[in-house]
């Protein structure tokens, strides 16, 4: 059955008449329900209401916004088990825990911070100069395209996720363009959003969803005039011919990238507890068959007897362990061109790189890997990302190389190092990770990057391109809040024409402000 | 004589062989020396320097960075009559009490502020999750080039401004391109950046200055990989090309470009207070012969008597105030351009558009007057700046027609509007101003736009096209340093590794750090 999309407060019948169908990963067959394709006439018409919407809400207090967010997440949770085992249907990550019991959540808590946040309005920094009677804070910056990618169904789903949320704590409506992937799990999250508008009485468009355009059609969206910002997580390619429409615009797009996520285990490490570190990093490699944004993609070791082991015990337990399904038949083509891509730039096979005959959507957990010398006579070749379960490790020739190596990594989301626990490898650490940390968004010590926890301190984000500008996040509530803000002065503006929050003469329970150079909470 | 660039600690011959002369805009003479444009392998040079500078400081603490400005604050007050003779020969902008009495003790001002931030290290906004142990703050982002603009050669200046400031703050070595209608001022204060980076122990290629490049090389310099930003100050075409270039490298470029910066004069404050209004606007529409990025050049009122007494009075203190004089001859070709195209667009001149023989780059106060319909029939070229001495009034119809033509503004840095003290525009206000508000960055009431305070309230940016992002602010700190900073996170990392004003367990006296939800000065 063809299904509607959500315009301006409506179920419609798509104006497009191209239509695509999901597939089931674990079975490769088509599903049920097809979706369409919209057109740009369609597009359009959901920038003009997100616009009109916006003139609605834009004076809002962060309650109203609140209050959606919450009822929202209450109706998430009456729909949880539908929802979970469509997203399962559709990409085959494991319903359990995966799914119902860890991404749903997770999703169901992200929409309650951002609510709380929405509530106190402290994400807003508002500042108060009382000696010039100058006054700033941070406001909605209008309509935000939402573009969810294929790993995260539901916690960067394009209309629940993680800027789903934080745009709308900030007062924006959403156009979602959810992925073609899962268009019915997105679809059934709309159903529960537009719901719970409804009931929170946001106005028809606040919420809006489609589920797919052309390329060029995109960047229209992204760069239309009416349109405040765009969130985007997915591909390096599609997402940069995204940020080049956008900025020519001079419309703030925030994307999150491609990652290869390095992992350095030093020598003491290894010799120190080689077994538990190679336990965590199969763990975290393979979890969700590869497919997270910060999976550790990229290993850099010493070369070796320890290495060698190292290389031997992880090859040993890719060969054991099951073959998760990939998320489609595309992230299949692109992993096993992304191995071949690896071979091609200098990178060898110790195990995996062979199909699986099972009907799955699937490839053999695949070890590569390259000397240093490899790697640094082709680095940009050696740092393409094979996104799946498919990992390589470097060995440098000696602390040196890997120094010189991590001056010729690309911007990505984390970096990690482990190190012995009685110091024996501080020297190289304190020569190496200043190099490091210029190249990644978040240092890890001891710890795999796979988690990314829902924090204030988090930054999931980094250089370019791991992300297209280095100072924002996308996880941890205010800091991602603050990408869908303008930054908004009021000088000499009367006491009574100033939004609550930057008046001395109000109340404002629970809001931290910046008051003459001294952080007060309200 | 041809003078010399400063590159990495030391000042050289340039290895260019193009050079250019300013000139004094009040004789429209040459001036004695000449200046090089500085081809592309010495731009790189500067930028390779600089990143050798930024490897050995990017770990220092804000102490130094703060020890660095306030040597070169106390410099500049010592040359303070030097630079100030300088500005004034080469821009004409009056020598007191504009530059040495207001813009050269706000530089220095902003100089000492930034210091001050750069001690406490607060603009990084520390952020502490003790439940899991990760922490984030912003670090410096890298080697910044900064462009400054004709028009403050002073608090603006690339290697002394607001930007300079801001970027050393945060940590960064700057790559100072002056801008070439005030090389030697901008010379002087580079002689003294550099000997107070000597004295206080700065490396070489801390601090560097060239001229001019060529345009294709300006869009290689603020690409470069090496580089970490780009602050821009200055005409819009040329911006647009940089941020293009930027952009494309996924390099973060902050612009501040043109603005017209509308006044809205409402009908109850026309008759309520009509001379007082008149002669704070000829006053703030002529400061600096008009030429400032807050000049407002667009004034909005209703058609009728009193609209009409106020273009006529405005015309009359015009055409009877002295002409200042233009910051040089494309300075005054463009403004003469700028009001033939506002003509064709639709303008009619009230007073002046006159050339003045005098041997000054200079042309007569200039008031040009179009109606609401005028506007809306040609928006687009009713609002091209015409920078200078100039400014437009547009005589809207009604109260809905101010609204729509609020509705046509491009972004701006200001709007303004003045209201009835008792309330008798409190209805159209309450209409009108959230149209503007959207438009501009910073809203005024009753007050006028071209003071810009150095205030960790002010927001000195605005929607584009007036800056590449609504989120920033060139003026005011912590804001402004925050744009030259990375978001860096740490996950699990070690304490004795932990910058110190991550740590628990050190003193960080007088800096505010945002842990577990609550704002605490240390």
């Amino acid at each position: 059955m063809l299904q509607p999309v959500l315009i301006d407060g409506e179920w419609r019948n798509s104006q497009g008449t191209e239509t695509f169908h999901a597939i089931n990963p674990a079975t490769r067959e088509k599903l049920e329900d097809s979706f369409p394709v919209s057109p740009w006439e369609e597009i359009e018409g959901v920038i003009r209401a997100a616009d009109r919407a916006f003139a609605t809400v834009r004076e809002w207090p962060g309650e109203r916004f609140a209050s959606f967010l919450e009822a929202y997440a209450t109706g998430i949770e009456a729909r949880a088990d539908d929802i979970a085992e469509m997203g399962n249907l559709e990409t085959a990550l494991p319903l359990s825990p995966r799914l119902r019991d860890v991404e749903l959540p997770r999703t169901i808590n992200q929409l309650r911070q951002a609510a709380a946040a929405a509530r106190t309005g402290s994400w807003r920094m508002p500042t108060i100069d009382t000696t010039v009677n100058i006054r700033s804070y941070l406001a909605p910056i209008g309509p935000v395209a939402v573009f969810g990618p294929n790993n995260f169904p539901m916690a960067f789903n394009s209309i629940a996720g993680g800027d789903f949320a934080a745009a709308v704590a900030a007062g924006n409506p959403v156009i979602a363009k959810g992925h073609p992937s899962h268009p019915r799990t997105t679809q059934l999250f709309g159903e529960v959003a537009q719901k719970a508008a409804e009931e929170t009485e946001m106005p028809a468009g606040f919420v809006q969803l489609i589920y797919r355009t052309s390329h060029a059609d995109g960047a229209k969206l992204v760069s239309h005039p009416l349109l405040g910002a765009t969130g985007y997580t997915g591909a390096r390619h599609a997402g940069l011919t995204l940020k080049e429409a956008a900025d020519k615009a001079g419309n703030p797009i925030y994307l999150e990238l491609s990652s290869i996520n390095p992992l350095y285990i030093l020598p003491g490490a290894l010799d120190e507890r080689q077994d538990s570190i190679v336990d965590e990093f199969v763990t975290s490699a393979l979890m969700g068959t590869g497919q997270f944004c910060t999976n550790p993609g990229l290993v850099v070791l010493k070369a070796g007897e320890s290495a060698d082991r190292f290389v031997k015990a992880v090859a040993e337990k890719y060969s054991k362990a099951p073959v998760g399904t990939l998320l489609g038949d595309s992230t299949e083509s692109s992993l096993r061109a992304g191995i071949v891509a690896l071979q091609q730039a200098g990178a060898e096979v110790v195990v995996g790189n062979q199909p699986v005959e099972n009907g799955r959507c699937c490839f053999s957990n695949t070890l590569l890997k390259a000397s240093g010398e490899a790697f640094l006579a082709n680095p940009h070749g050696l740092q393409a990302e094979a996104f799946g379960n498919a990992t390589l490790v470097i060995t440098a020739r000696d602390e040196q190389q890997m120094i010189e190596i991590t001056r010729q990594l690309e911007g990505n989301l984390t970096g990690s190092v482990y190190s012995h626990t009685g110091g024996v490898d501080d020297a190289i650490y304190d020569k190496l990770v200043p190099e490091l940390r210029r190249k990644v968004g978040r240092l890890l010590n001891d710890k795999m990057p796979t988690g990314v926890a829902v924090s204030p301190a988090m930054n999931h984000g980094g250089p370019y391109p791991s992300t297209g500008h280095p100072g924002f996040t996308a996880v941890g509530i205010p800091a991602a809040i603050r990408r869908f803000g303008v930054l908004q002065c009021f000088d000499n503006v009367r006491p009574q024409r100033l939004p609550d929050i930057l008046r001395d003469d109000v109340e404002v329970p629970g809001v931290w402000r910046l008051i003459d150079g001294k952080w007060q909470l309200g």
